[in-house]
């Protein structure tokens, strides 16, 4: 932030070299302007016209005085647009090289388009598809599957385990790795539970104090941590997207979704119900998954801003989000 | 639906020889299980314990009662996810090739996981980055954009079009080409704009009892669509998404977002204001774009169920979200 001045409006104060640096690229896309439509054979379309001079200027108080730069972007574009229809080769080459330099040079204007980026260092870093961010090798590919319900997010989540020969996790998974994990523990608390009798007494005794469903969410945030040092896996649900997070542990978030229509009509097909049943199917699941990663995570469910990437299982079908994900993973359809 | 009412609810006939199926495939996912256990040298992780008669009945009907079929996917994914860390090599490949022959099997069953897809013809068909659909050669690459403010959406969409050497299209360019129609018109209208002397009534005559709005609304998805047959580009905003898929021509929707605070950060800078000027321009902002795009197209503005993909800008940057959308749609980094 304000390392440099040249058009933050919070600042008075723009340097003559900035000035005449700003004037200079005015001319330049002015000039371009001109050399494109001589070249495709018309003034109609022609971005900048009138005076000269006018025309200059209006430029250089758009680039001075609009911070967002959106403005420029769209004059600039309109230019490029043109440029890209010319059909003389050579002519269209040499206008584009131009182009392209006058992006450059854009670029260096500080609170020009596309110079004040939009990522998140915390959430990049834990991002395994953002390749922009090396990881460590330690880091294993850990992909956090949520969804609607119906949208066949844990069958994409099951058929992308199997493409890519990793574990998979999802609630009945990890209800059955808990289940075993109390069954060893059973053998050492079996002291403890002849002592206290009361099935609710024991069991707040062993949770030290938490409810049943929130020992659970503990105890499985706690194995997906753990598991995140040791293998590669998928895991849909269980709010793991937030879960890691706070647990600064590489992953890839995807939330999957459907139109409801598309969804109702699959659930009406794989159980055999009407329409209305289905609906109030969606809807109970639906709302049940809001109100559990709601509670657990603070952040909306469903919110496209809380995932690195959502997708709608409608426009590609299993086997092709699969095959997208897979894409944006860099990897292929064989998993390597 | 229906074509094999092995597992169906709605149907109480199922056949011996699909009985007879089910029961070899539950024989072999308990056989299975226990040779991974045996391997691994562990029965107390075995996910089918006791009696065997007993384990394979309880399989069976897990196969045959439960239409999603999400029991038997868990159940199989437990198996598989133990076998995998089988250490001798020539045991885990032998138990491996059978858990993916039982995978195999599995999907043979009508109802099972993974069998009912989620894909919506329609959906698909438009979708360019489902490679599972074959374009026309006529089809043009068109990537609608659509995003919350400071979200640099327009800014990944303008460096992707740079990418990719295609044309880029917003509002701003969108009004200029307008402005551009209309200049032209006006010589046509010469005669009738002097005849009509009220500018309201000769705005009415004109847009054919249209509001402005929608006037130009309709005139820019008009532009659009003529613009799908003759070239690729990049078109941010304009419910552009809604409008091809009414068209029925092929494209892939993208909306971008990021987490409201790193997106009021954002704002911050470029606008050089306080976070509660920036909080309260995205508010108006992204509310104004939330009524014009549910006004025109009678979906939920950013609902990812209305987009092929959503992406978080936040996770990526401007550069890598290009690179992202490059992969999803099969492109490298010079757009090839």
């Amino acid at each position: 932030m304000g390392k440099d001045k040249i058009n933050n409006p919070s600042s008075g104060e723009i340097s003559e070299e900035s000035k005449t640096m700003v004037r200079n690229l005015a001319q330049r896309i002015y000039d371009l302007d001109s050399e494109v439509y001589k070249a495709v054979g018309s003034s109609l379309g022609r971005t900048f016209n009138g005076d000269k001079k006018a025309a200059i200027d209006q430029l250089y108080r758009l680039i001075l005085t609009n911070p967002q730069g959106y403005r420029l972007r769209s004059e600039i574009a309109l230019v490029g647009n043109m440029a890209r229809t010319i059909r003389d080769k050579s002519v269209k080459a040499q206008l584009m090289t131009e182009y392209n330099e006058i992006l450059k040079e854009t670029k260096k204007i500080p609170l020009s388009f596309g110079n004040v980026d939009i990522i998140d260092e915390t959430l990049a870093n834990l991002n395994s598809s953002n390749f922009g961010h090396t990881m460590s090798k330690e880091d294993h590919l850990i992909i956090c599957i949520s969804r609607t319900e119906g949208s066949a997010g844990t069958d994409i989540g099951f058929a992308l385990a199997d493409a890519l020969h990793i574990n998979y996790y999802d609630a009945e998974v990890f209800r059955d790795v808990l289940r075993k994990i109390d069954d060893e523990k059973d053998v050492e608390w079996k002291g403890v539970n002849k002592a206290i009798k009361h099935k609710r007494a024991r069991a707040f005794s062993r949770y030290h104090g938490l409810s049943m469903r929130d020992a659970a969410f503990f105890n499985e945030s706690e194995i997906l941590c753990n598991m995140s040092k040791e293998q590669d896996f998928i895991v849909v649900g269980r709010c793991a997207d937030a879960v890691l997070i706070n647990n600064h542990i590489p992953h890839i978030s995807v939330f999957i979704t459907a139109p409801f229509e598309q969804r109702a009509k699959r659930i009406m097909e794989l159980e055999g119900v009407s329409y209305k049943k289905a609906s109030r199917i969606l809807q109970i699941l639906d709302k049940k998954r809001e109100r559990f990663y709601n509670f657990y995570t603070g952040k909306v469910w469903g919110n496209a801003s809380n995932y690195d990437l959502c997708i709608n299982s409608a426009s590609y079908g299993i086997k092709e989000a699969v095959d997208l994900i897979l894409r944006v993973i860099n990897r292929d359809s064989k998993g390597n």
